[in-house]
């Protein structure tokens, strides 16, 4: 039975980069070898890795802008402490709008003062602050564009006179932004890019060796950037996997042609949240992320049924995360109108037969 | 044609994991979802990492004993760091026997007073240092079981009155040895157990916790023991290749039975290495590794003819590392004794045809 993925991240991926990356896995290149069996600094995969960091700048047109695309390991989470490390010399600001935000804000404690600009912990991460003030002498300024669990995602960027440092885990190359106005940007692969095991990391060069602490060498920005990744092995398959993607998005037409696609997803379960009486959404409207809807059923709804409904139409991936409870449909880049087109169905025979 | 895979890692794995990982690839445990594209909470996944842990304990017979085992993202080389970061309150000790030793040196640098108690640098670490005398005041003391770039091994380990922390990257899993005189064993994956993107870490509870230090939560061993290598999204496709090699390896009879065959395999191309007037070894007899054997051609010999033969028997990856030269047979768990008889066939033939 054909599934419709609504995985959180790791999550669906294209089809025809899992056939190729299963190839791949079997016969890399027609080497004769596998893509894991090979050196990280052969010929063939050097150009994968060169390739993966063309095509992330690409996307995000920030070619010859002076940025460097790095492929590393740690996932999201260490990029919460590098950015810490590399770029906190006195005072950073944090603006928290969910559990990632304040794990980001949690680990940059650790280097130095943190002030956190403003929060929405007070509805359970259920909006974005606006409004805040972000204080002029600050070494960056950091802020999470899409709350992967809380389903909420950030419209308008501050201004800032600082460094804008922002995770992107959960909705990069999903939609045009000024990307000219990161200064750093990181995100694990496992949503819209690729399988878990790497993390993107876009950096302008300006802003490095400006802290006055000694780096650990795999923390330091700088040497990954020396190295071109390649400072120690790097997580082959996973790099291997979202350059395929990368490519992907690039012969459905890049950023633009997707967001059209990603913006009909949205629209589509968002109105039959509102429409239909047994669900309500848990984001505040304006703030809704695009990425993953958060609702929940109605008091008294029929719970039991609904689970059994959807299970039945093939949809995995739906239940909620614990902090907001309810359901999640995450709809990244690789996921079909089609799969969230059959939520809705679904959604509406719910409501018939309650 | 067949292909003998001697490189030194990212290296030959077992023919049977290759294929059950593009199979995953297509369709996880007949899931209908790719294993790269389902969360790493979901049962299926953690009973993979938890089957992975599970025998990699097994294997090194250190159940029950108060060690865990960790799947980290980061390599070898973000081991360097948080060993210190972990361990390191005033002093260590570090046994200086190559460049993956010189890096581990240097990075706990950072973190406190180190001192070398012994380096073969003064000859190209072509052999191990021995009889030197580790401080009683140390809070570990740190060695490099086998240098994969000079193919050099470790035979006797010290006795030392601390922890026992050992960069096991390049023989894990090849040779019996009593893992218990060990505190804290790491290996990147990419040897004997897997593909690049997943460490090894395998600790003794009792040595963590004694550092005075902030630790950030993503180097913080005590932190992953605690979420059982889940605090943030693993290397799934690395981690779920690893068990598979290491399920290979405990079908097979484990370390007891793939020492045999290693054995095997390092007496045959070092007895071809004596023999062969056209060959010399590079490191010292007694300290030879079993897993990288290296090897120069003698002055005057036709380097173009040998290259030339072993290519079109189908070999690769035998370049030495620009640090020593001449050629490095790697000849990991999952290289088969054939492709060693293949390659001292290569070199009879090169002395037959100089
Ligand atoms: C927005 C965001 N940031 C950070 C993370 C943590 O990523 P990782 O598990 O790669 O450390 C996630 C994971 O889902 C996320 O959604
Ligand atoms: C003995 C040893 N230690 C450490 C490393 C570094 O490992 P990684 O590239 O995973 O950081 C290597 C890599 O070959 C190695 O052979
Ligand atoms: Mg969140
Ligand atoms: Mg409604
Ligand atoms: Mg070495
Ligand atoms: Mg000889």
């Amino acid at each position: 039975m054909k599934k419709h993925n609504f995985s959180a991240g790791p999550c669906i991926l294209p089809q025809e980069v899992i056939k190729k990356s299963a190839e791949a896995v079997l016969n890399f290149n027609n080497s004769n070898l596998s893509l894991i069996e090979i050196s990280h600094r052969s010929k063939d995969f050097v150009a994968v890795m060169d390739n993966a960091c063309a095509l992330a700048l690409e996307h995000l047109n920030l070619q010859n802008k002076g940025y460097k695309a790095l492929f590393l390991q740690g996932g999201a989470s260490t990029q919460f402490l590098m950015a810490a490390y590399n770029l906190l010399e006195k005072k950073a600001a944090y603006l928290n709008t969910g559990t990632w935000s304040s794990k980001a804000l949690k680990e940059a404690k650790l280097f130095g003062e943190v002030i956190e600009v403003a929060s929405s912990k007070d509805k359970n991460f259920n909006y974005i602050p606006k409004n805040f003030n972000i204080p002029s002498d600050i070494d960056y300024f950091h802020c999470t564009s899409n709350n992967t669990i809380f389903g909420t995602q950030i419209n308008s960027f501050p201004e800032v006179n600082a460094p804008l440092v922002c995770d992107m885990s959960s909705d990069i190359f999903s939609r045009e932004l000024d990307f000219s106005k990161f200064d750093l940007i990181y995100a694990g692969a496992q949503k819209n890019m690729g399988p878990a095991g790497t993390t993107l990391v876009v950096v302008k060069e300006e802003i490095l060796g400006k802290v006055s602490r000694n780096i650990p060498s795999m923390l330091d920005y700088k040497i990954h950037i020396n190295s071109e990744s390649m400072f120690n092995t790097p997580s082959v398959f996973a790099v291997y996997v979202s350059m395929l993607t990368l490519d992907w998005l690039k012969n459905l037409g890049g950023i633009s042609a997707i967001e059209k696609i990603n913006n009909k997803k949205a629209d589509t379960i968002y109105t039959e949240i509102d429409r239909n009486p047994l669900f309500k959404g848990f984001a505040q409207k304006e703030d809704r992320s695009k990425m993953n809807a958060t609702f929940t059923l109605v008091e008294g709804a029929n719970q039991e049924l609904f689970d059994g409904l959807w299970k039945a139409a093939g949809i995995s991936g739906i239940n909620g995360h614990r902090s907001v409870g309810g359901y999640r449909a995450s709809m990244y880049n690789a996921l079909p109108l089609e799969s969230v087109q059959v939520l809705v169905e679904v959604m509406k025979e719910f409501e018939r037969k309650s």
